[in-house]
C-alpha cells in the first residue's frame, strides 16, 4: 500500500520552524514526511538541540516509511548560512521557494498533503517579494479564488466568514455572496476532505444575542437569515444564526461539525481556550489539504529546545488524518 | 452579628425566576433572603412545583436567618394573577415596582446587595413603561451616569467596555474617555467590592491580533494604548491590549483579575463556554452590589421544574461573597 506522504516546509529557518521538525522526526510516523528545506538548516539544529536526525533524501515514488529520528527532505538551499533566532531577509526567496514547492508538488498530485510552520511576513516582504500569508500564496500558486480559514482543536472545529480585516470593515465584509461563497466551501470541503457526509453548520449572528430581532443590528434580518435559507433550499444542513455566548454550549457543539463565526474574534478565542494551545489551522477550499500550526515562529525560542510542539504535531496527525479520508 | 441581607428580585412572574426562588430556597442560607414579590405568586408556583414554602414578613431590623425552606418576602402586589407561562403586560407595572423598592432598599443600606432574576424587557414595554434592562433601570435610579457590565464564573471574571450595540458601531463607540471611565469604574469595585487590594486588568485588543502593529485597524495605536499608558501613570496595574485569542490562555488568566473586552461577542463566548451555563452577572459602578442571572425568562419551562438554576444560584452566592468583603 502507498503511504500518505505529506510535504512539510519548516517556514523562517531563524525560527522554531526547523526546531518543531527535528523535534517531531525524533518518533516514527505511519507517513511519508518529507522536509522542503535546506538540509543544512536542519542538521545544525538537530546538533543545536542535540538530537539525532537522519535525513533521507525524497526519491518520487519511494513508499518506505521511515523509522524514528528519520525523515525525508527535498534540498533546497539557503541564500545565506541561518543564524537561530535572527532574521535575515537575504533567505526570504529561499522561503518562499519551499512553499512554491511543496505547493507544486501537490499540485501534481504527488503528495496528500501539506504542513506548514511558521513563516514571518515581514522578512519576507523585506526580501522584495510580496507576501501576505500562505493561505494566500497557495491560493494564488493554485488558481484559487475563494478559500476558507478554519481552526480545528479536538472536538472543535471553527471557521471564519472574514479573517484578519480591521473589525470595524467586519460588517459591510459579510454579504449574501461571502456567505454563499464561504458555506460552500466549508460544506464542499467537509464532505471531501473531512469525510463527512451530511455536514451540520452552525452558523453565529453577526451582532451581540444574533441581533436579539433587530434590536441590536439588522444584518442577521437583511443578510445573514435570508443567505441561510437560501442554502437550506439547496439541501445544506445549516443551523443559525445563533448568538455567539450560547452556541459554543455542549448542547449544541455535540451537534455541529463546525461553528462559523463571522469573524477572528468572535471563533477563535473560544477554540484556543478549549484547544489550550493546541490548536491546528486548515484551509478550505484548495485544491489539496494543508494544515498548519496556529502560532509565530518565535525566533527568540529558536535552537533553545524550549518549545510547545503541540501546534505542529496537530497539524501534521490532522493532515494524515485528512488525507486517509481520500486514499 | 448582623448577616448578610440580600434582596432577591424573581423578575418576570410568568417566567422561571419564581420557580427559582422556590429551588434555592429547600436549603438554608448562611444569610437573610429577603424575597420582594408577590406572595401568592411564589405559593402558587411552589404549590405547582410541589415543593415546601414557607414566606416570612421581612421587619426592617430582624437578624434572624431562616432555616431551609424558608424565606423572608416583602411583599409586592401583582395587578391581574399571574398564569405560569402566559407572559401579560398587565403586571409589567408590578415587575418594576419590585426592581424600585429593591434598589430603594439598597440605596437606604437596610441591604447588602441586590439579586434579580430574568424580566422580559418586551413585556414591560408594552406596559407603557421605557424600559431597556435591569442595569440602565437601577443605574437611573441610583443617580449613576456610568456603569460596567461584568461577568464572572469560577476562575475567569470578565468586563465589557461596550455592550449591547451593534457591531458596526463598536469601534466609534471605543475612546479614550469611554476606557478611562471604564477602567476606573472596574478599578475601584474590584478593590471596594471584591475586596482586591492591587487589581490587575488585562485589556483586550479591539482588531484581530490587537491591529498587529497598526497592519490590521489602528486602534489601538490611536486610542487603546494611550488610554492605559495614561490609566498605567495612575498607578493602576493594567497589561494590555493583548489578542483577544490569546488572552485567555491559563498563562494569563493566572495573573488576571479581570479581562476587559472591547465587545460582547469578544468576551463572552469564553466565559460562557468556560462557566457552562453558570455564570452571573455583576454590575460595576453602582452605590451597591448588584448581582443577577445570565439568561432570560424562558416562559416555556415556568412550573415544569425542569430548569437549571445554576446562574441564579451563582448569583446568590457571589452577592454573599461580596457583601462578605464589605462586612
Amino acid at each position: 500500500m502507498v503511504p500518505i506522504r505529506l510535504a512539510i516546509t519548516p517556514g523562517e529557518p531563524a525560527g522554531i520552524g526547523p526546531d518543531l521538525v527535528v523535534l517531531l522526526a525524533q518518533h516514527a510516523w505511519d507517513a511519508q514526511l518529507v522536509v522542503f528545506a535546506d538540509p543544512e538548516v536542519m542538521r545544525q539544529r538537530a546538533s543545536q538541540l542535540r538530537l539525532p536526525l537522519n535525513l533521507v533524501d525524497y526519491v518520487e515514488g519511494n513508499t518506505q516509511v521511515l523509522p524514528a529520528q528519520s525523515v525525508y527532505i527535498k534540498p533546497i538551499q539557503t541564500d545565506v548560512p541561518v543564524v537561530a533566532g535572527q532574521l535575515n531577509s537575504d533567505n526570504g526567496h529561499y522561503v518562499v521557494e519551499t512553499l512554491r514547492q511543496a505547493c507544486q508538488a501537490n499540485m501534481e498530485g504527488n503528495f496528500d498533503a501539506v504542513v506548514t510552520g511558521p513563516v514571518h511576513k515581514g522578512t519576507i516582504n523585506k526580501a522584495g517579494i510580496s507576501f501576505s500569508g500562505h493561505t494566500e500564496y497557495f491560493a494564488h500558486q493554485s488558481g484559487t479564488i475563494d478559500v476558507v480559514m478554519l481552526l480545528a482543536t479536538k472536538g472543535l472545529n471553527v471557521a471564519l466568514a472574514t479573517t484578519h480585516i480591521p473589525l470595524e470593515f467586519v460588517s459591510r465584509a459579510i454579504t449574501k455572496e461571502r456567505l454563499h461563497k464561504v458555506i460552500h466551501i466549508i460544506h464542499t470541503d467537509l464532505k471531501l476532505k473531512f469525510g463527512i457526509k451530511q455536514p451540520h453548520i452552525f452558523v453565529c449572528g453577526l451582532n451581540p444575542h444574533a441581533g436579539e430581532d433587530g434590536h441590536i443590528g439588522t444584518e442577521e434580518i437583511t443578510t445573514i437569515k435570508p443567505a441561510l435559507d437560501a442554502l437550506r433550499e439547496e439541501g445544506l444542513n445549516i443551523t443559525g444564526p445563533l448568538p455567539a455566548d450560547t452556541i459554543f454550549q455542549p448542547k449544541y457543539l455535540e451537534d455541529a461539525d463546525v461553528v462559523l463565526a463571522m469573524y477572528h474574534d468572535q471563533g477563535l478565542p473560544v477554540l484556543k481556550y478549549k484547544g489550550f494551545g493546541a490548536s491546528v489551522n486548515i484551509t478550505l477550499g484548495l485544491p489539496f489539504i494543508r494544515t498548519s500550526v496556529d502560532h509565530g515562529t518565535a525566533t527568540d525560542l529558536a535552537a533553545t529546545g524550549n518549545i510547545d510542539v503541540g501546534s505542529f504535531k496537530l497539524a501534521i496527525e490532522k493532515a494524515i488524518e485528512l488525507a486517509g479520508h481520500q486514499k
